[in-house]
Formats: C-alpha cells, structure tokens, sequence
C-alpha cells in the first residue's frame, strides 16, 4: 500500500482534514480495496512526519463515514462496499440500536457505545402494531392491484390529493401551487438541483449544513455560496450580500431550513422569515425550505412557513414522513408553483417513473386513520424528554466557557467547547471514554468551526443522554486541563 | 389562446409532429394551463392551413402523452397536472384495467377501446393473496423495526445479498462485481447517466427504443448516436462505425437491451451477443445491458447475458422485479464491476438515500417463500398465450405487404404496415374504430419509420387481442383501399 499522501502544510485546510479526504478518496476509488489494512496510527504518522493524535482523527473520520472500521487488537481495516450510509448508518450496526448501541472497539471494555452521531427518529418508538394495522387495511383494500401496477409520476393520486388539500388548508398552497411526491426530502432536492441547477452554478446554502445536500450540489458541479449560522438561523447581512452578487456568483437559489436546522438546531423567527423572503424576492433568487423537521416542534408556538407568509411565488416547500414516522419508507413531498414542479415531475419520471406506492398507501392510511397523529403525540413526548436531558447534560457536565443552541424542537443540539478545543481532534478520546458525536468539521462549508460539534439525541433516552454527555464532559475537561498543563511553560516564560 | 407555431415544411420533421412538440412543449411550460380548451382539429388547421389529419394525429399524441383529453361534444382540452406518465397511464384509466379498458371518447358509443398502447403487466394476473401473504410473513418478522428505519445506499442488505448470490450461482457476477439495488431499471439508468453521461457526450441507443431512455439521456444533455435495430437487434456494421468515432461523437458508452427489446420486441442471437462485446472491447466503450424483460421468456431456449459473456469486466446489468411481479413496488437493481457501482451508490446516495425498504423486504420474501416462482410460471403460460394471439391476429387481419416481429418472450409486437401508410396518421381513425396503439414515431430516434407501430400485448386477453387486431386490421385495410383509390386518378393519366 502507497500512501506517499500529498499534504500542505498552508492553506488553511487541517491536516487530518487532508489525510482524510485523500484516503476516503482512494477508498471510494477502490485504489485501497475491502479488507485492506491501514497502518497502524503511529506508523502512518511515522512515514509522513505529522503527529500521531492527527492521523488518529483522520481514521476516527473515515470510520464515522464507515469507509474503515476498526478491529480490537487488529487494527483499521478498508470496509467491503454496501456499507456505508450519509447518515453514518452502517449494517453491522443493526444488531444494537437505540437502546444498545453496539459495542465499538474503542470503547471500554464491555461497554456500549453511546452515539450522539446519527440523526434519526427512534427505532424504539416504532409503533408497530399501528404499522402492522395499516398494512393489514392497505392490503384488505378492493383497489390493491392498483397499488401494485404502474403508477403516475405525481405520485399515488390518493395521497398526493390528501396532502395538497391539507396544505390548502393550512394556507400553505394556492390556486397556483402544486404537489409532488418523492422518495424523501433527499430526492425532491435532488430533483430541484436537476431543474435548476447547471455545473458551474452558485447555490446559497447554510454554513454548517448536512452533508447529504452538500454532496448532492456539489455532486452536481454547482459551487456553493455559504451563508453563516448563528443560534437564529442565517446571517441575514451575508445572505443580502451573496444574493446581490452579480454572474455567476449570483445564486441560482437558496437552500433555507426553516425550523431546527441539521445541524445547528436553529429555527428562522419570524421576522428573519420576513426579512429572508424579502431579500429573495429583491435578488430573485428562488427559495427551497426543507422542512424535514418542522413537525417535531416539542415547545413554544409553531411559526408560519416562508411558503405561506411568500406571497411571490418564489418558494417551494419540502417535507417529509421520514423523520416523523418510518424512513426506511422514502416518502416526502415538494409544494411550490405548478410550472416548477410540473418541471420536477418531470425529472421524477426520467429518474425513476415513481415513488413506490406500497409505502405511499400504507402512509396515507397510517395519516388517515389517526395512527400518525398517536405516534406524532408520543414522539414530541418522547422528544421534548431527550431534548430537556440534553439541554441538562450540557449545562451540568460540559467545561465552563462551552455554549451550544437551545432548540425546541427536532433532533440536534450545536455544541461548541471553549477554545482552543478542536473537536475533530477529541474524537478518538471521546470513544475510547465511550461516546461518540460528528464533530462539526463534518458540516461546515466555508467556516471553519473546530470547537464545534453536533448532538444527535433524538435516538437516545434520556438516561443515555444524561450518562453520554457525562462522559463526553469528563473527556472535553480533561482536554482543557491538558491544554492548560502543555500552555504553562510559555506562559510563564511572559 | 395565442397558437401561432412556428412550423417548419423542409427538413423531414412531419408537420404533424412539430404540432405536437410545439403544443407539448407549451403544456409543459404552463403556457397552456390545465382545463384550457384546445382549437377544434378543424379550426386549427384553418389557422395553421394545414389538413386537418395532421392536426387530429398531434392531438392523438398528445393525449397518448396524457397531456390532453378529449371529451365527447366538448373538444380537447388540457390536463391537470399529475396525471400524465411514460408509460402512458393516467389515473383516470385506472378504473377500468386489463379486462375492461376504459371506455374513450373516440370509440364507437358504448364499447370500450382495446388498446394495445402500454408495456405494463397484467392486473388481472397479479397473485393478490401471494402478495398479501409475504407482506404478513415481513411484519411478523421480530427485525421490523430495522426495516422501518434508515437504511443502506446500496439496498436492505438481505435482499442486496440473495441477489449478488443467485448471480454468482448463474455465472453472472464475479467477484469482482458488486450489486446495487435501484428503483427499478429507469433508476439505474438514470444513475448511470448522471455517473458516466456529461452534457454533450454522445450515447449510442437503439433506434427505435422506448422513450423513457430517451428522455433520461437528452433530459442530462446527452446526444444520441443511433444505432438501427433489426428482427436480430443492433445493426452490428453501423454499431462498430459508431463506436469506432472519435473525440466528442465517440459513445461514452452503449446502452443495449439484450432480450424482447422495448418496442422491437427483438432479441441478439448469441453470435451478434459476442460481436457486439467484441466491438465495444475493441472501441473501449462500456456497456448497459438493459435486461427488465429477459425473464419474461415464453418459448426457446435462454440466451446467456452479455453481462455473462464478457470476461473483459466492461458491462453493467440492469435487472427488475417491474415486469415479472409488481410495477407499482419500485425495485430493481444494476450488477457490475465494483469500481462502478460503488460510484452508482454514491450518486443514489445523493438522489434519495436508497430504496423503498418495505418493497424490498415484501419482494425478497415473495422470492424466498417460492411465490415468486408459481407466480413467473403463471405470468409465463399467459404470457405465451398472449403472445400468440398477437403473432396469429397480424397474420389474419393484416393487410397483405404488413410484417412483425416474432418475439419469443416480452411484452411487445413491432409492426409495419405496407407502404405508403402512416401509423400516426391512422391513429384517430383506429381509436374511433376502438382500437388503440402507439405509433412508431413514437419511439424512432433518426431513422422515420412512418408505417411502424408497437403492439403491447401482455394486459391484454386473447380474446381482446384478436378482437381488437380484427378492427386494426380493418381500418388498416380500409386505409389501403382509400390511398390507392385517391391514387387511381394519377394511374389513368400514364
């Protein structure tokens, strides 16, 4: 194995960050093959002259990407294919979910590993009776065989009408608007990106956001034009200046999430909803609002969508039943003016004639028959739970100076130690302690935020949040004193 | 309602097929909006000054695109969105399926149109009780939950693994292939585009081919080389001068479909199997083997994949349940060589996370518990059944001079009327006759084959397929007699 990587020592980018995306690059190659071996940390160090804690990040990021995974006594070893997930989900991993996170290599001996890392509802909350209950009506249905045949690329009529009235209802649609069911939020972004966006193209878009439309828009060559996060979602000054920009590096759109964003957990007030719209419309910038999150609202009032309070037109809605209820049943929708998505149903039809209508008929009768709004009810229960122990965890256990966003709703809570704590860097650590996060070098675009990282809670209970955030505090503080004990020297050289 | 089009008499596009782009086109946009009504065939050949048949055949496509729909004494009039397809179905038409097509404006009052116009399986053949009994066997399964959950890139990996092992057992797979599970062939065509295909490459398609692959390859800018089909598949002499071109005309890669080909019906004998290898090995050009209807075989002996006879590693195998079991539960999968599908499960990662995973369980079971085999022998003595009626009505009810292939397996009939008939033309006629198909115009690519049509046989019963070829051949002859009666007058004047 060749691994003579090419690395710079300026330019800003971190060297584990570099050591990182050159092997994940020759894995996803196939140049270093499944069941290869890594060196082992020390050695690779070795033969590129950089520290060994640096290389030691750059593995703990290709196993968060399942790309490696580590064997006790062994070593890191390349992953055969079909095994990795955007969402840090791998197969072995099923054996222990949620409330037995499997055990990792590097975790103390006999103890499970407790992941924060993962952004998905809880495998435990699963109604499955009601699930079993709604198939069961799918399946007694006198139209089954039409369920089964060929289908529209609209989506499955019955659901597609259902969601259309629903959002009329709630003045989220007009006269002039239309529906279009997706495999997930995933693939209606996709389909957005297809229509409208060229290779070369600038695409506005949160900075930290989720890699999974990070690696779509730049999958298809666009550049993108990163718009800061605070604890209120964007940077409305950068936002009026990037849409103003002039050519090419005028955005062809926005990307917005509008509630408990992935990663930060912000949500848009309303006035920055206003304020949003408005500097849009001016620039004429179309507006995409990903609300994958927005029904997971555990407290305070829910806000109007920038696709109801846009009276121009300009905005197109994504939602989905994922997080809410079943992902593993892609299913979502796109609201916006029907010219767009007669275009996106369009590309619907070329990329895969339609979404799958078992799943759609099974979700329709799930909603329709009142199960969902069960489910929904002991989800946000569930949720507000998890999010209160991870709101407790932090303020009890992590080091003074750390501060981290205070959602009320959704999954993830940003989290950003004092400095000069480097997140990426206290990985390894955290997991051999016994938990383990994505540090927030894994979402940023432009802005480097090394003390960040993102808490995903929503799969955890509250007793695991509350031991997790425990063990993560231990590790972060001893860092800090560590930090303190190697600054000493030159302090006292003042 | 402004239709001043811009129609073009030198340059070989028929008047009648620019009417129908440019009315398409305008639909699409929006420009027509949904419940407008269209001119009467009469009145827009006055304003265009063109004859009225040409008019009557660019509505006939239109509303075979389900962009329009004709009502009895009211004229022709825009869709709503969300009720168009590919595959040319609308919900409307769902309500009488298979055994009783839904009655059309055009067809005598009272009787119902036979229309041979859809590849698609049939309704009345899908094992209803089968299909409900896997689905119990899945939700009794204590793993669920997982499959409830977010899931893999590359497939819910039971499934992911039968099938790798059932290719390995057949020959198919080496170990150095890899399998990824897709949303049916559409969407493993549509990843292999967006992996290999950059705006402006050129793609070497059979002409005719079904415009779903069409539309996917312009739909990402790619150009199409055209490569005629015959009784036997690809023209290999015009296949080896267009894979043997140079800078941007060389095919970035061949797009084959080795069995029952959609529309010809065609298969490649395994001599032109070998030479069509041979001549992509010799150019470098990847192959697609497009395979969603090569188990759907009635009669002779199965012919290895071209998947099976390359031992140089260059050809991908795209596979479905879509026309075997369900059309409406989307999966299907592409077997290749590693590197590239693990570039395929990147891409899918980008376009929606992975596939449906209620289907794939529901299916794999189907498979499992042996259903899906009495289900095959059921589809296949139908099949065999249907087919022959189609192959015994053209050769009752066809004018003199007509000829059709010969299929031994698939869903479809290629047809040629004698010279000088077009089929596009005849269209209107035969539907008010109650008879539908769709033109070959339909689906040709450079080479105009006015007198083709393509007969898709499989939803329909004998009964109805001879019925319905009894009108076609009526209406076809009647056409005969006119054109050579209005010929009469020019043969006196020798």
């Amino acid at each position: 194995m060749d691994l003579r990587l090419k690395l710079k020592h300026e330019g800003g980018v971190p060297l584990y960050r570099q050591v990182y995306e050159q092997l994940a690059s020759r894995i996803r190659s196939g140049e270093l093959g499944p069941g290869e071996r890594l060196p082992a940390t020390r050695e690779l160090a070795g033969l590129l002259g950089l520290n060994r804690a640096t290389i030691s990040t750059a593995y703990e990021l290709l196993e968060a990407d399942h790309l490696i995974s580590g064997q006790v006594g062994r070593g890191s070893f390349v992953r055969a294919v079909g095994e990795a997930t955007e969402a840090g989900f791998t197969w072995e991993q099923r054996e222990g979910q949620d409330a037995r996170p499997a055990a990792r290599a590097g975790g103390p001996a006999g103890q499970a590993e407790i992941s924060f890392a993962v952004s998905r509802p809880s495998r435990d909350l699963f109604p499955l009776d009601d699930f079993r209950a709604s198939c069961a009506a799918v399946l007694a249905r006198q139209d089954l065989a039409d369920i089964l045949q060929l289908g529209c690329p609209g989506g499955y009529e019955p659901l597609r009408r259902v969601l259309l009235e629903q959002a009329r209802r709630e003045h989220l649609a007009s006269a002039a608007d239309d529906l279009l069911i997706t495999n997930g939020c995933q693939q209606a972004l996709d389909l957005i990106g297809r229509v409208l966006v060229r290779p070369g193209d600038t695409v506005a878009v949160e900075d930290p956001v989720y890699p999974g439309l990070h690696n779509l828009l730049t999958g298809i060559g666009a550049r993108l034009a990163a718009i800061p996060m605070g604890p209120d979602g964007l940077d409305l000054a950068v936002l009026e200046r990037v849409l103003r920009a002039a050519g090419g590096a005028k955005p062809r759109l926005l990307v917005v999430t509008s509630n408990f964003q992935n990663p930060t957990g912000a949500t848009l007030p309303l006035a920055a909803r206003r304020a949003v719209l408005e500097i849009a419309r001016t620039a004429g910038v179309p507006v995409v609002e990903n609300d994958a999150y927005g029904e997971l609202r555990y407290s305070g009032e829910p806000l109007p969508a920038l696709k109801q309070l846009d009276e121009s037109g300009g905005t197109v809605l994504l939602r989905s039943f994922s997080k809410i209820s079943f992902p593993g049943l892609r299913v979502g929708w796109a609201l916006g003016p029907k010219a767009l998505i007669d275009r996106l149903r369009q590309a619907k039809e070329a990329a895969d004639l339609h979404t799958d209508q078992l799943s759609q008929a099974v979700l329709l009768e799930f909603m329709e028959s009142g199960r969902l709004d069960s489910h929904r009810a002991r989800v946000l229960r569930a949720g507000a739970e998890r999010l209160a122990a991870t709101l407790e965890g932090c303020r009890r256990h992590m080091p003074a100076g750390t501060r981290f966003t205070h959602p009320e709703g959704g999954m993830n809570v940003w989290l950003r130690l004092p400095e000069p704590m480097n997140t990426a860097e206290l990985l390894p650590r955290a997991r051999k302690e016994g938990v383990g996060y994505l540090p927030g070098s894994y979402f940023t675009i432009a802005r480097p935020d090394p003390g960040a990282l993102r808490l995903s809670f929503a799969s955890l209970t509250p007793e695991q949040i509350g031991r997790g955030l425990e063990l993560l505090g231990r590790v972060a503080s001893a860092e800090e004193e560590r930090a303190a004990a190697e600054f000493e020297p030159a302090s006292a050289m003042v």
